[in-house]
């Protein structure tokens, strides 16, 4: 498996090792979908799909229209190599999310109405957004943790509408809401004034730039889906910690394995604990994201070896909680690099 | 709240914030039982015992034989501070593990009779021990994980008998037990000797001195429920660290609230990015532990103000998975200091 995995590092400059073959073997003798193969194997895109083809070109693999599918080659090799299909346990009720959503029913079916005439998700800001089943989880997770009643809270862009939905449970002392995309803003600010939230409050802001100074250390917690490279990370996830109050602060950060190997995993990881914050929680398929219209101008989708649609939910990311200890960072400069693209995004 | 949580501080040791406070008294709204507010404030022990104790000179609180309450006065001052009612939205099916334990139903019948006889928890080793379902829920996580099937798999301390439980199945290639405490491995041997479970290995190590030299580089996945003291954690997880092969190999360990802090949970997670990992999961409450026999020798109950007996599972503990990547450290060195207690060590 290894000589596999160094090939597809030398091709990707993606750092993945001979297990993260076998994830992908493994997800292999279950799915013929190149979505759910990403999905499932937790595995960065551009190496599964860098993986298959050369798969294919070995005969473990063949394409029969959107499918792929292992041949007696692949299965009798992989079971050589000791690969098992995978198997999964997830829970049927939470979807391994730890959290039901009953409590919240009323405002997640007010939400559901609600979020119909969203606008739908651009390219150009890198949007796509999370279930309102999601949304709603977040909520609940907080609220457990203790993280919205009588909180200040600020979302940092807001395409998953998470501020949105803790305005409607009037539990919050404050919501801001800042993002970049004016229709968002928009949209979030009719409902605030149909429905009288006043504690709901919308600005434009682009994280590419220092937020402005009354932002900085007023908020109690913050939720933000950032850009997976190291610079966007840094752009979405520093700024939120800017934000913060003071010790006990909490920050809501997705992470996906589509656009981060572990290895980078590791690097964000350690920006978070060298900032003084801790990783209280990372809840591997708690945001699951709607497919949304762009796809096909992905680089996700040229990398696709079939060229198959995503059907089912296929991008998922693992909830990150973070707190904020004495003594921890805030940063807030100018950022120069690009955080929209590196090696391992691919639905940018 | 920041005045209670500095007389804490200075009193213990233990770096905890007002929001430690707030979460105490946040607890105290619905639990009068001073073990559940442990488990549910997910502050370490010792701070609340100290804190509750300085609440009730504060009149705050008083106890009622065995119980806490918070008081009138208490009440107002709280709301007043803005804090909430704790809330609890955990899964009623997985309880808050994201897995359910269903394909692994016959072993788990199977390891709750065999379970009947294991040897009690011991003082002396500080240990303590999950129930079934949480054995059973970390063997299908991890199967889910692809950590089970065909791996060589060692258990740093098996009086959870995790390994006994993955020996079961017969999944594994390989399982070996590592225990300081004869009863467990001799408990564990006649169950072998039975049941013909070649697969499992059973020998007596002690954590504090180095790993014999055949058990290092030899396995796929390790599971541990370490000391917590930061020396402890070493002499558990740095050893399990050193057991694996390469790159993509996992570790299972445990972590608690109890008695480790959010900022010594952030020096854990230091040690373990810088020791070349990355924290794949954190999944907070998933190991419930079985109330122990000695805890009234406990420091944890001499510090409890009503001396009341623990009646439900309060003790839990967080699964952490950790995952190696390349260039990842192996250390096996002898372990000079005391690795039971420090400041915040209460169940030891």
């Amino acid at each position: 498996m290894e000589i596999y995995a160094s090939q597809v590092r030398k091709e990707t400059n993606i750092p993945i090792f001979a297990r993260d073959v076998e994830r992908v073997l493994s997800v292999l003798f279950v799915s013929d979908d190149f979505w759910q193969i990403v999905r499932y194997s937790m595995v960065s895109l551009p190496a599964v799909a860098s993986l298959i083809k050369l798969l294919e070109k070995e005969g473990w693999i063949k394409y029969e229209g959107e499918k792929i599918v292992l041949t007696e080659k692949g299965k009798r090799e992989a079971e050589l190599a000791g690969v098992h299909p995978y198997r999964r346990y997830i829970c049927d009720r939470c979807n391994g999310k730890t959290v039901v959503i009953d409590a919240f029913k009323e405002v997640y079916e007010e939400f559901l109405k609600l979020q119909g005439n969203r606008p739908e998700a651009l390219h150009r800001y890198d949007q796509g957004y999370v279930t309102p089943e999601t949304t709603l989880a977040r909520v609940a997770f907080a609220d457990m943790r203790g993280d919205v009643r009588g909180r200040e809270i600020i979302a940092l862009g807001d395409d998953d509408l998470v501020g949105l939905a803790l305005a409607l449970t009037g539990l919050p002392k404050r919501v801001v809401v800042i993002d970049i995309d004016k229709r968002i803003l928009d949209f979030e600010s009719k409902i605030k004034e149909e429905k009288g939230l006043d504690m709901l409050e919308l600005r434009r802001v682009d994280l590419r730039e220092p937020l402005p100074e009354d932002l900085l250390g007023k908020f109690d917690v913050f939720f933000t889906d950032p850009e997976e490279t190291l610079p966007g990370f840094k752009a979405f996830v520093y700024r939120g910690i800017a934000t913060l109050k003071g010790p006990g602060c909490a920050g809501y950060v997705g992470i996906t394995h589509v656009e981060t190997s572990l290895s980078k995993w590791r690097e964000i990881q350690k920006f978070i604990v060298e900032a003084g914050l801790a990783i209280t929680d990372i809840i591997n398929e708690f945001n699951e994201y709607v497919n949304w219209p762009y796809y096909r101008d992905m680089r996700a989708y040229s990398l696709n070896p079939v060229k198959s649609d995503p059907k089912d939910i296929w991008y998922v990311s693992a909830l990150y909680r973070i707190e904020t200890l004495d003594n921890f960072q805030r940063w807030n400069e100018p950022l120069a690099e690009d955080i929209y693209e590196d090696d391992e995004s691919s639905t940018t």
